[in-house]
């Protein structure tokens, strides 16, 4: 989702290496918005899957095709059935994530949405970024050990072909629950040496 | 986890209603931290299961036992494969709960732990709580609707007669992903009207 910012970005993130030595062939992206999600769904012309492959009652929406020899699978958390605004923020992103994993086994998980940026970082409005490290900035645990499990620093998959190709910006990420940034927020993006801020990393 | 406060406090939140007019015999607890978990398996004689339910490799563990007609399983999310410590907090009480909910079918489940009170709202020190009220005050979302799915206020499931026989006390519950408390959780605990506080719920 999108984070308050001066500037916005988009990143993508790759988080599962290959298991075994063959090409990619499943690919699973996971979108927290649905205004996110449908650009990628109409780019590659997905279908939304009457029939997914998670439990009966849970709201999330299964989009799913090919583009040449890969199998996509676009995954979004769905409205909140009480309120009817997207399921934002990262427990409903974890869940599904590991829903996604063991329904689909991908061979790639990308993490993909528009994010907010910090230009005195090097981001501008329209960037798109590729993450390398990934941490979060509102699990304050201040107990040694604790504090890192916390932060929870986490490398991306490295993708240099991607972003020559592409011509992409790299950048950290950091992530929290809320689309605001406190004080204590804002401290520990910076040390988290953060470029982008996003809800669902 | 235990969050930081005046007051230390107990609170198990029953958040499953069972689905059928039959007694209830398959029971889930959710615990954060092993410390936590050990009285409560030790109380009921449980055994730690070798061949959990779970995927292979996550940290999860199970333990399981009957006491009297009732199946019991303690989940504990485990430690952090990397750093070792318990893997606290809401995105791992999620996954383990889901992944409960999927592999055993509960009919009720008891999330359960010590936790922080707040004097000013009647806690003290030992009390045992039964949590009326679940939400959040670490996911500031300010866009109408949005707030409100921040907030993620819950009714726990109501037990009165557990309530009598144990002569408990009832109150909301103020979970987020920090021990500590900056301003702005504090500003929304009290919203929540919380006596409780923890990063599970």
């Amino acid at each position: 989702m999108a984070a308050l910012g001066d500037q916005s970005e988009e990143q993508a993130m790759a988080a599962q290496p290959k298991p075994q030595n063959r090409p990619i062939s499943n690919i699973v992206i996971v979108v927290a918005m649905q205004t996110e999600a449908l650009p990628i769904v109409n780019r590659f012309q997905l279908t939304e899957d009457p029939d997914t492959p998670f439990p009966q009652g849970v709201p999330w929406v299964r989009y799913q095709g090919t583009y040449k020899d890969l199998n996509i699978s676009l995954i979004w958390p769905g409205k909140d059935p009480t309120l009817g605004v997207d399921s934002v923020g990262t427990i409903s992103s974890a869940l599904v994530t590991y829903a996604a994993i063991q329904a689909l086994q991908p061979d790639l998980i990308i993490n993909a949405g528009t994010a907010g940026g910090f230009k005195a970082k090097g981001a501008s409005i329209g960037d798109v970024f590729i993450v390398s490290d990934c941490a979060f900035h509102d699990r304050r645990i201040p107990i040694p050990v604790f504090d890192l499990y916390g932060v929870g620093l986490r490398k991306a998959f490295v993708a240099p072909n991607l972003v020559k190709e592409l011509n992409l910006k790299v950048g950290k990420l950091s992530t929290g629950d809320s689309l605001d940034m406190t004080q204590q927020d804002e401290s520990s993006i910076i040390a988290n040496d953060a470029t982008v801020k996003d809800m669902e990393a």
